[in-house]
């Protein structure tokens, strides 16, 4: 006779997570306490959208454009929540000035949720919103700050938009993960993928542009509508840059003068090698990059970009 | 100044879930105490692979085979777990012996899990097992067995094996999702989706059969190896029914003679109609579907797929 284990009353998880404050189901906690029901369509079939948007020295940046992307993203998906636009940046709020954390990285997800008779009809599901707030972090460390990124070129297509919509930001992300193991392997930081044309499309994470004779460009379709992409994009107009989005060839990306890569997580980030040849020839960041560097960091100063927190405590 | 929310100590969940056991973290627990860290990557990057076994009458059907494509997608994605195939035997058992259940869905996953500091690279993360067991369920339900599924041939583009590998059991849905809002639409049960050639692919959870003058066919590439499409060519050959795994033209599918669908949830599944056509002209199961339905559960009492649950309490 089999003996069977006995049944425990209450999971109990002895992993650690960084510091954090979440908010699901109505209530805010530690992140460590943030779980998430395993029959989750979300977990389950992947079936969600988020945002990401950051905080620093105090306040959000770019919040009403990362909730207006967040916003569209369940409307494609036939997603809703009980909270409009403003009770999410409430909410998002609330989780930072709880956390303390003057920088910030905040995550907000719909979740197709469950159904409680497991039907498989998503229609049937209660939709469901979970936020969470940790310590601001970077696709690039510190040494790839400085140094660049080594990026490998892949023969990985990203999934293709008419299979997965890349402009509703979704957790799609195996082709990411394996293009990353085969770039590990090539002794790379990091990757970039393919669209269905061979051209290149985006990272783990990341949008990415080229320099050529102070042009700048990135690739148009099939690559997610990034925040700090559309910044680029911004700054390169006040600054009477060129600026286009339009297919990449591979072979014109590792000719570039320059390349970097944006993301919310980072911001701006130079990459220095791609397939292990120096970009631009030159082992150092390019000019334009470190501007542009620079110029994401100053802009975060501009109140049309800010929503400051008011923490506990403070006179603000 | 903004009156800030106190944080709970401890998440409470107060949905209702289907009942069932889980294993999660070296603890059995009841499947509403079963919950994953909202920063585990299988949910944040949909990074994990899983397998669904089923019970029936008190015994695992096929559990070896389960295993076996369980594993190697671990292997595939670079995932390692502390448990060999017969520990994950032991704990699927202990799951279904502690629910009861005499028929279950019996699914287990491995995810990406997390890192302590939330880092990036997937190969700083300790990966996650996870075990749960829940009634069985069937992708149709009562009345679309009797009556036949009604499919929507979508023009949703299946994501393809260049992207991400179908033959790696994974979550990545919202292909199948958004295929799913379209056959609403059309007023259909469910929906097909197609590959990168237009040929047929598969749908939400199922592979597709189409029979035309006593030859049995289904989608060869791109598409998930199911353990029950395996049933079927098994079946078949018993039979000395020709079956061949190729590729189907939408127009292949709509003129059979009949069609079926199969699914670890729901076995061998009928097919009536095809875009508001009826399969085959007629309104009735086809004869070989109804065969084939019949043997599959039939092969559920031959010991070389069984292998029975010890239930507390009783004699076996």
């Amino acid at each position: 006779m089999h003996k069977l284990p006995k049944l425990t009353s209450r999971h109990v998880d002895r992993r650690n997570y960084p510091p954090g404050v979440a908010y699901m189901d109505g209530q805010y906690l530690p992140i460590q306490e943030a779980k998430l029901s395993i029959l989750d369509y979300g977990f389950l079939h992947s079936d969600a959208t988020y945002d990401v948007v950051h905080v620093w020295k105090g306040a959000f940046f770019r919040l009403g454009d990362h909730l207006d992307r967040f916003f569209r993203g369940m409307t494609e998906l036939h997603m809703s929540i009980p909270y409009d636009k403003a009770e999410v940046a409430d909410i998002l709020h609330n989780c930072v000035a709880l956390s303390g954390f003057k920088n910030a990285y905040v995550e907000f997800i719909c979740t197709r949720g469950t159904s409680p008779n497991f039907s498989r009809d998503p229609r049937d599901a209660e939709n469901r919103f979970v936020a969470f707030v940790i310590p601001f972090g970077s696709v690039a460390n510190k040494e790839q700050m400085e140094r660049g990124l080594h990026i490998a070129v892949t023969d990985v297509l990203r999934i293709p938009p008419s299979s997965v919509d890349p402009t509703v930001k979704n957790y799609h992300w195996l082709d990411m993960v394996k293009a990353l193991y085969a770039a590990y392997e090539l002794g790379a930081d990091t990757a970039v993928l393919l669209d269905a044309n061979g051209n290149v499309s985006e990272g783990p994470g990341f949008n990415i542009f080229a320099v050529k004779d102070g042009v700048v460009s990135t690739p148009d379709l099939g690559v997610l509508l990034g925040i700090t992409r559309q910044t680029i994009f911004d700054l390169c107009a006040e600054m009477g840059i060129e600026c286009h989005a339009q297919d990449i060839a591979v072979e014109d990306l590792k000719s570039a003068d320059e390349v970097f890569v944006t993301s919310t997580a980072g911001g701006v980030m130079p990459v220095s090698q791609m397939d292990r040849q120096p970009i631009g020839g030159a082992r150092e960041v390019g000019l334009l990059t470190k501007r542009m560097m620079a110029l994401y960091w100053q802009i975060h100063e501009d109140d049309k970009y800010r929503n400051a927190i008011s923490y506990p405590g403070s006179a603000e």
